[in-house]
């Protein structure tokens, strides 16, 4: 690595998501330079995400490419490559067959999709953490409203006309609305043979009630706001197991559904193991409370990564706010190490985190929120949301963009992102359709 | 396939490109229904493919689904399904396993890219015909600058920093001074190793001039606009063989590439063989002046795919304006035919294509256009192809889309859509581009 032979402090920081970028952005000091390293070019603006799956917005909308960004910081540079593993003891970091020395390391590489002690239910039921996961949902779903059309077998139909949303948190109550207005509005008109607002879009949750990180009379008005938009919420009931075309509840109730989702977990990326440090059942890092790594002050682990607790007590949780916040306490504490290289680490101030509130928006005018003590839900909830999420957008351009795009949505319900990508060779839809149970094999022949 | 039991004249229309699209639209007869087949969901705005390889405008932005085109047209049915052969006594249309019947055929399949007697250079030389050929391209040329950021190979190095497009045709005339445009000014502070100012652009072209469909003048202009781009344009120059990161020219020079384009060719799509008629060199269904095929009065052939001559017996070229202009003397023909049906074939009025002229665009505020006897180039021309392509773009959100990307890429050269998508797994750059030689098979691995 032709990088890394340089006597000015070396930090490298690993991923570019909130926290990653929030880094790069606040970390100033005039002697170290950074090297910011990420398997992918862009920057994702995760809580829209869920709009590229439903089809509402195109997927550069929600993306900027991580140079673009940090064009003008000439202290930083930008790796597209893939950590593999560390060597915490000489500060080495593997990429692949090359090495990364550094003086400080910062781990923000976030987390993945978790089905606890399932994996096999991956290929049957994705989840949404990347640009590739959106658009390979998006295409699952509105392929098996095209092979409805095409076949005139009524169980198949209803298979490919069921959607399944696995998870009441945020994301799963953001998709499970989406998917109602996009077949109850946007698609009703398309088809001949099929009719889009009979499509069954369901929300499974295991615990008495949706979004529980929010105060229960949200939950309820949640859930009644997702009623009217046509999701069938179905609290309590636990997931046996995941099949192809089928979810078994615990119950003994069967569904067969072509399109079934999965955002009940989520563990943190799998290199932590690599660490050598401790970390708790979701894979995270306990971190001292300065976020450092135990046992190597020289390491540091924020956002979804990243094990620890506020002033009450609780683990902060794993949003994009916390993420951030973690990155400029950590670029403080770097450029002062830097600065007053005799410091202790043990007198280094502990990481305070500053709760701004949560929001979910569940579709057109409808979305909770709740901001301090102030509890919001409907309309109000729904612009609060839509303001945060625009003034948080990074880059003018994507901001504007998905405005007039929103606003175009709101207006006509005509969500102009419904192409599909990665046809490779001829589908022939029909003839796989045909079979009905093969949701899964078929889709991935079509991708 | 229960659309075709039934006693109205069926019309089954082949593809949904420009000419397949506005028969659907034109043709309006009160006892006729209309099966449109294509085995993509949208409908593509080729004209500006050209923007999505290289990373000026997103996907959905210059397609729109064709369900959603035709949802008004309560007598048109839309199969996502591919032709695979047809029985022309029979009257009937394979989809697979399927078989659709018809009353009145309309062949509008379009072209396919070319490669004359080479086929095997398709792998190393892409060419630009649908959305994922443009997605391809893209990813391709961003990665390769990312490896170049990558090496300290002096030579492998130089070989991903060069761009090497195929065809002095509008396409590549277009592509070249859009990826000149990419490296001089919108990667240009994007990178800390590599200077992307300093990458090749090659416009190779077997014939002495660019362009041979416009006047000579035009020709000549548009090739000193691209040299000011920084476009090397060699004319005179014949490709012998393409091969694994390499061009090889008849005149013994050699580049080293990694980014190779492939416009030099178009050839009908491969689906007329089937058909059991004469076809030219270039696979084109040669038609009677009507537009229908030899022997078959009740099958049409409109767009690329059919040889038809002008009134002053050249053939009409294989653009946008022929193909709908073809579409609605067809739609014509079948309404009349439905309306009176004894009348004969031999009876019906020929094709007369009216030339309303051509442009092609090289860059910012650069283009080359002829309007009937008028020549213009540099900014008006490049004014008058702005304002025609956002005329004629389908659809309002996409036209606002499109707008809004190009104002705000004319004045600050951020281009918005630098999105990578499809890196599943991890790329492990450097690794593979330390080979050097590689570039055909890495691609494949990364895509």
């Amino acid at each position: 690595m032709h990088a890394t032979h340089n006597s000015r402090p070396h930090v490298v920081v690993l991923g570019a998501g909130f926290g990653g970028l929030t880094f790069c952005q606040k970390f100033a000091h005039p002697a170290a330079r950074v090297t910011v390293v990420d398997r992918q070019n862009h920057h994702l603006f995760q809580p829209l995400l869920y709009q590229v799956a439903t089809a509402g917005l195109s997927a550069p909308e929600i993306a900027q490419p991580i140079r673009s960004i940090l064009r003008n910081k000439p202290n930083v540079t930008v790796l597209l490559r893939q950590a593999t593993g560390f060597d915490l003891a000489r500060r080495e970091v593997r990429l692949g067959e090359d090495v990364l020395s550094y003086d400080y390391l910062v781990l923000a590489l976030g987390s993945v999709t978790g089905y606890f002690d399932h994996p096999e239910w991956e290929a049957c039921a994705p989840g949404l953490k990347s640009l590739d996961d959106a658009l390979r949902i998006r295409r699952r779903v509105l392929l098996a409203f095209e092979r409805a059309e095409n076949t005139a077998d009524a169980a198949a139909r209803a298979q490919l006309m069921t959607l399944v949303v696995v998870g009441g948190g945020p994301t799963g109550v953001e998709l499970a609305g989406a998917f109602a207005e996009l077949t109850r509005r946007v698609l009703k008109r398309d088809f001949r043979q099929i009719d889009p607002r009979q499509a069954h879009v369901i929300l499974l949750e295991a615990m008495p009630r949706l979004l529980r990180q929010f105060p229960e009379r949200l939950s309820t008005r949640a859930a009644a706001q997702l009623a009217r938009l046509g999701v069938e919420v179905w609290t309590n009931v636990r997931v046996e197991t995941i099949g192809d075309g089928f979810v078994q509840l615990a119950d003994g109730r069967r569904i067969e559904s072509a399109n079934i989702l999965w955002t009940a977990g989520v563990t943190a990326n799998p290199l932590t193991r690599q660490l050598g440090v401790e970390l708790d059942r979701a894979g995270r890092v306990i971190v001292h409370p300065d976020l450092s790594v135990p046992g190597h002050p020289e390491v540091f682990a924020i956002g979804d990564l990243a094990l620890v607790r506020d002033r009450r007590g609780q683990p902060v949780p794993g949003v994009s706010p916390a993420a951030m916040q973690m990155a400029r306490h950590v670029a403080r504490l770097i450029e002062d190490a830097l600065t007053h290289e005799n410091a202790s680490p043990g007198a280094r101030p502990a990481f305070d985190y500053f709760n701004r509130g949560a929001m979910a928006t569940l579709g057109r005018s409808a979305a909770v929120a709740q901001i301090g003590r102030l509890e919001f839900s409907g309309w109000p909830a729904w612009a609060a949301w839509l303001l945060v999420h625009l003034i948080f957008l990074i880059g003018f351009r994507n901001r504007a963009a998905v405005l007039l795009q929103w606003t175009y949505s709101y207006f006509t319900y005509k969500l102009g992102s419904r192409i599909i990508t990665g046809l490779e060779g001829p589908p022939e839809l029909a003839t796989t359709a045909a079979g009905g149970r093969e949701a899964c094999p078929m889709e991935k022949k079509a991708m």
